[in-house]
């Protein structure tokens, strides 16, 4: 069928070439002209018929409010929007009534899968009505893997269950990491462990370990044995903290997405000021060795 | 290849099978009669034709000690016991050496795979000299999935270091099924998710948090939706506490799957004491309203 | 000096008493008869001379939103409203501004001690501009404990400096009390020690443990020996789940307060998703027994 | 009474000043001439009067081990050794039974207070018979502070307790200085708090945090303030890590005591091969840019 595709970055740019793969006519837009099919976004509006399909893949927060706004002027009643970036949930109603407002439908979709989705396909987690999700389903097949839909597919709920699902996704993702990350780094402590690549490879069939984030620590560690090439400074991109901020809303205890969380804040200090703190208090109490900052340059 | 199998158990049982239908001949001797090959160990020796193999796989800590001694005692310079079972690494090297003064070899491999092993096979981490391990080979091979050797298999170093490696791979598990718990917990309370279980099946393919326990998650929510027939009652079997242990003899930090080890402990509590404390203390300063025992029950 | 005081509950009550016992003059209103001074708002304004200050005491939320609503309304130019309760900083910026708009003006005021400020003094946190602090600086001297200004009182920013500081000092309050409950089910798990109580106690004097909390649970200890008396349900009163939040926002890594906030979570559910998630899953994978409902008892 | 001393370190000096200033007479050995009172251990011995109490106050691990098998050669049955150093617990017993053979008592005293104990006491908790404790009483009274003799000293239970209590107290007091630690950081962190130097101080009468530790804190602030002359890194004497081993064996759940633990381990590494490897994993399925090591430096 026919798409409009609003942001053609690293996601939007490989959603287009699946989308196109699978037969669907995709017009894309982006403010980079060498990537863009048309010169504006009332230019992608024009060149779709009615009732049209508009996917935002821009960044979230600001440039996908503005986006959405930009769409409600320009789309027409009967339209329907998905805003496939990662999105806060709760931005999701605010977005659905400011186009419903215009008689503009919307779906909110989490995507998964990173750059490998263009060949393996995305895992979808969407929220929105009934109507509107059956409408975009050829859309969605296309996007995820061959295969059973509901082992790729989720319908999670109303607006909003979308990205609120793709958050958990995110904080679950962050807490996976550093479960391998800290497997990691006491098989590389131990000295009888000859090699801990050989050991995430051996972990890709038969273990109860074994996951495609186990598989993508083995490649890495085979291109960078050791790591030697890569600091831990880590950022995040807001799904991490707002599942904490959930966790706390919900009452729900989170203490391995806490930790991950935190480990990322951590990674990206020069020196640690709790620790700091915890260093003058020994050096007070006990008169401890400290290590001055002349020493420690 | 001829192969002793001690121990025949959940694991042994499916292990002697996978074994004898990838031709091997294996003679397994277990307590119970109703299962066992031969009527006592020294039976099993007997069967067996110099130089022997054999493979215990009985419950770690003081029966796998007995074991190896008993075999110690049976059999004859030359032949080579592998310990599959989750022992402690520590007691490795006092097992070879135990053996090897009698002129037996010893391999320690660990054997991930739970009650599937028998049809996918199994994953292993082994320690050994090269000699002993490429003499155990077949075994290992027949044991593993099909595929490349590496990817479910490793040498992982000397004695000692196959069960290094496993219980850091226990270590790791903990962390995961904790991370997906936690994900669970916060789908569950979030009124605009309908339904968990479809989300954990859909994230099976696309998704970055695609594994093993994740698909067996989806499943276990399919047959029981809220996992209503089961409790949070989880004991530990070992690893995950030595994975701490070692990891503070090896100065790394474990935030993560610390996190859920303590969670086990919490879950097989019936009241905090902690908690209690933080109750009393609450009760003293604030005079807040505290939950007596009478009103708990 | 002359104060009207908005709330007589268990705290409000209290610190009309000290602040009459200090000299000074306070109309206190509350809506239950039997404590107020006054019939009504209106009636407790009518009493002060202008320019007047009022002390809200009451619960944080809307009641404290209300009451400052409210007034709003009765209150005039020139008057200074104090708000003592736990609000959140981030509601006295528009309080101040809803204030400030009919020229009244607004302090936040954290305030520690709980029942025992009443004899003892209360610990104080405040924000809002030099000249307001200077004037209600009468009643803070009362308030507080004796000796130092600086030992007891920090005018600590701006409007919300008051507030956000109280919810630290909560947060670090939830890590402490953690921390000493995590110190006492060692002691009572470890059947070496005879009694945990006068171990606390014992840390009264000459330790680096001693604290104004450790001697209360030495207290608590001594009334209720094993707590036998007290469940470890324990309630939280915003200011930790705030303190996280906060956390989050300024990226600062709190593992210690957020597992104490994690740990009430935890202790208000009959049974944990997660670990529930847990089991289930390691019947999956290793036909581990799982404790069913039917068991639990 | 007349006593031994070992080890005239930061500790033991201190203590010789203290129970001198109380009446005792104290015979001090220190391999450090400058120091010590007698030029050796024997020489000691022969100072003092049969029966002898000999007071150890060495380095934990083999220095005290070394010490308490010299002292077992030259003391005489009748004599009673106290170990007054950060030993582990599981030594006291062996150390126990090898002076026992010899007819020689022994007490564990676990003693808290840094370098302050010299004016304040010493806070102690010891294991031991009724008797041996009965009989270096006069002792503990001098160490401790001034004031009920359980408000600063226990009688914890059996050879072990003493120094089994003092670890929980040094763990308690890991997990207190880090929830200290997170509170300046957040302070510190919100600009809208002016100084947290002076909240630190203010909490120091009044408030539910009030402490020794807050007091030291502010201490080191108001001398450093912004931390800036200290680095994060810290080490860990022994305690911390035997705590989170203990609660294991015990099952008991520190999430803090053991965050805390980690924080340290932490502050001493130069990257985390943890975040490493978290980095990597991100670089690999979402093409997120990584820091490199040549970025970094």
């Amino acid at each position: 069928m026919q798409l409009g595709l609003v942001g053609l970055g690293k996601m939007g740019y490989n959603m287009r070439e699946r989308l196109r793969a699978g037969g669907h006519e995709v017009i894309g837009y982006d403010p980079r002209p060498e990537v863009s099919d048309v010169p504006t976004l009332a230019a992608m509006v024009e060149a779709l018929q009615p009732p049209r399909i508009v996917w935002v893949m821009v960044p979230s927060g600001p440039i996908t409010h503005d986006t959405i706004c930009a769409l409600a002027d320009v789309l027409s009643p009967g339209d329907l929007v998905i805003d496939g970036g990662n999105s806060r949930y709760t931005e999701d109603e605010p977005h659905a009534e400011l186009l419903g407002a215009k008689g503009i439908s919307f779906i909110d979709a989490g995507v998964s899968g990173g750059i490998w989705g263009l060949t393996e396909g995305y895992g979808l987690m969407v929220g929105g009505s009934e109507e509107d999700v059956a409408r975009a389903m050829p859309i969605f097949d296309t996007l995820r893997p061959d295969g059973p839909r509901e082992d790729s597919f989720v319908h999670a709920g109303p607006v909003g269950a979308g990205h609120f699902v793709k958050m958990v996704h995110n904080g679950v993702e962050y807490a996976l990491m550093s479960a391998y990350g800290e497997g990691y780094e006491l098989l590389a402590a131990e000295e009888r462990v000859r090699d801990p690549q050989a050991v995430f490879q051996a972990w890709t069939k038969g273990t109860v370990v074994r996951s495609w984030l186990q598989q993508l620590l083995a490649k890495a560690l085979k291109e960078d044995p050791g790591l030697s090439r890569v600091t831990g400074y880590t950022e995040d991109s807001g799904e991490g903290r707002w599942t904490v901020e959930e966790a706390i809303r919900l009452r729900v205890p989170v203490p391995g997405i806490a930790a991950s969380l935190f480990a990322r804040f951590l990674s990206r200090q020069d020196d640690s000021p709790t620790m700091k703190a915890v260093a003058a208090l020994r050096a007070q109490f006990g008169g401890h060795a400290v290590k001055r900052v002349s020493e420690s340059g």
